[in-house]
């Protein structure tokens, strides 16, 4: 698979994470000649935050992050594996997940409340029984601080690119840094956490103060990126805080201490998140869509998905046709409030409509010339409130019919 | 364009209908070297029910057919064009409606609340002034009692075959006939009429009751079929009634002499609406998703929409990809709903899935040749109640995205 044109450039080194330690290898799975399996070990003192799809027929590892995340959020564990997404893999799924937590606990010495997992790839495949388990005792005695983007490798799937992120914050003085690490280039729409996303901090965050955090920043972040509109039964984002670094706990999610750290994980989330997006399956063009103007923030993000998950927006994008009309159409089918009066299109920073109509002596030009470059940008201001909201996606093209019509084989 | 494959292999003639006479013509509004323009007109007595676009953006003509059924639904003339959907053209779009209806009560002398008036094609560009009223007046005195095809082919956009169809039926003992035509092949999803479809028939049936059992209909047809999930500016559908022959006036609609004429007025909206459906822009299979045990027919509806929308679904079928993961996951994003344990799911009547798993032994061989024609039928039983739907739709191909990456030029 060639690498998407819309990667950044390069990578960021990631250095080490303190409390964290990362391993990889071939489990056997699915992939030949790769790494498809990821341990993190978190020392003790570890806790984790997380957030999951909204899926009906969410899998078996994400129904047991749920479980992990209610019993209080400890954190020693996390397993991922690509390949298979052990979904709708019925009781047999749920006993590899069984199995993989218990060896892990085993192997680092906590309980199974402690240990995550998560699996991405193919729906309804079975998993093999032990391939995970066995991978789980075989890294343990060789995990080692660094890694990450060795993680960041072996959890892709269809994915062009490895996508990693870092940040630095103050807390109360104290320097803590964020690493993120992330998977996801197709079946990815805005409903809870919207791919495999891993985030580690060496902050001392208390869980639920983590948790309300976490919550936020996703919201913003990945609950704004749509690439297809289909929702992943196995979407997580999880983040660990291994409390490494002596900053003073925060009493709460409002304290003052936690502006900065706040900044840094809503920048991470945000650029990992539209990673994502730059290697949406088949993406030529990179899509922020924002919208101002609507009677909530909720009305704005609804009408930007509207926008952005509208198949025929997306194509005329590809073909770099400035055919704001299938705008109008995208903010109308949304449900959400507009008068066509209103209505306030621009792309690329110029005006297209205002007062329910074409500019007058509109020049569609400098659009033109916006829509053959690789970010678009698209502004529509409804008119009606103060409810604003911007939302990202990749255009539709060949690339991605080719990538998705024969993805099995 | 070439024609769908997937086109009926030929198209009924359609005898002339009493009330109804028809007249085409290019109007010059934007295609050359075919008619653009149709105008029908009704007999004194007729009377129309209507459906539109739940659109917030809607185009200036569908603002008129609402007002004009809201009073009375008297009919004596419709005009549709083709090429210009005078949609977001602002108030020179209502202008152009009001001389076009303006125009047509002159001609055939009747109120303006009796005249109808729909416009497809490129949504906001503006509307010549005058090519419509001048097509009006020029064909007003060269109407015709036939010319369905012709009237059918003059309101295509990027439909690649013309779509007609003819019922008969009996009202206490009499006959009547329906004729109907309908355009659409992209921006169609299901959100009160997906396209413009024009029913007529010789039948006396009071405008209220008529209103009545077109909803009724468009609701299992028309409402049940998907493209692309985009909801157009303009889509209408109406039904005139010239009230020709002498059957017995219904009483209400639910009147036992009606029973048949529900059954033909559903078997031609049914035809019509799987006709679009067939000519969906770029389709190569025709698809069939029915839902059982949901927790209602609306739920039912909404997973079988959820699954006819989804993109990874739509595109494994193009290629032929037995796929059922990505069912699996549609009905996990639908929102209704559904335990992973009681989902049952059949491709071309083969069951794959059973108790939350693929079915002991499954072999795929007669789903794969299934996968291979033209025709393909998913059955999704959820397990939990009673609630049933069937919706149609199409597969994603290379074809959509070609057609719709440079629609304007």
């Amino acid at each position: 698979m060639q690498r998407s044109p819309l990667a950044p450039e390069s990578a960021p080194n990631l250095p080490p994470l303190a409390g964290v330690q990362i391993g990889t290898m071939n489990s056997g799975v699915r992939y030949k000649g790769r790494d498809d399996v990821m341990v993190m070990a978190f020392d003790p003192g570890s806790v984790m935050a997380g957030v999951v799809t909204k899926s009906k027929t969410r899998s078996a590892p994400v129904e047991h992050c749920v479980d992990a995340l209610a019993a209080g959020g400890d954190a020693r564990a996390l397993v991922v594996n690509s390949g298979n997404a052990n979904a709708f893999t019925g009781r047999a799924g749920d006993v590899v997940v069984q199995e993989t937590i218990k060896t892990a606990a085993d192997v680092f010495g906590c309980s199974l409340m402690a240990v995550y997992v998560s699996s991405t790839g193919v729906i309804g495949e079975p998993m093999p029984q032990d391939a995970i388990p066995k991978s789980v005792r075989a890294l343990g005695p060789k995990l080692q601080p660094g890694g990450w983007e060795k993680a960041a490798a072996a959890i892709m799937t269809t994915d062009t690119f490895v996508k990693v992120a870092t940040e630095t914050a103050k807390i109360g003085g104290v320097d803590v840094r964020l690493n993120g690490i992330v998977k996801g280039s197709g079946m990815i729409a805005p409903d809870m956490a919207t791919m495999l996303g891993y985030i580690c901090t060496d902050a001392d965050i208390p869980q639920p103060i983590l948790q309300t955090l976490l919550t936020r920043a996703v919201d913003k972040t990945f609950n704004c990126i749509t690439v297809d509109s289909d929702t992943s039964t196995s979407d997580t984002v999880l983040l660990a805080a291994t409390a490494k670094v002596g900053n003073a706990k925060p009493e709460n999610a409002n304290d003052p201490s936690l502006k900065d750290f706040k900044r840094a994980l809503l920048a991470i989330c945000m650029d990992l998140s539209q990673q994502v997006v730059r290697d949406g399956e088949g993406a030529s063009k990179f899509i922020a869509v924002r919208v101002t103007g609507a009677t909530s923030p909720g009305a704005a993000k609804r009408i930007g998905l509207s926008i952005a998950n509208s198949p025929l927006v997306k194509t005329a994008i590809a073909g770099e046709d400035a055919n704001w009309g299938r705008i109008v159409m995208a903010v109308g089918k949304s449900g959400e409030k507009a008068e066509r009066d209103l209505l306030r299109i621009l792309i690329g920073g110029t005006e297209i409509t205002a007062n329910g109509m074409v500019v007058e002596g509109y020049d569609e030009a400098p659009v033109a010339a916006h829509m053959k470059g690789q970010e678009i940008d698209i502004e529509v201001d409804i008119g009606l409130g103060r409810g604003k909201a911007t939302v990202w996606t990749c255009d539709l093209t060949h690339g991605y019919i080719e990538i998705n019509a024969d993805y099995r084989s």
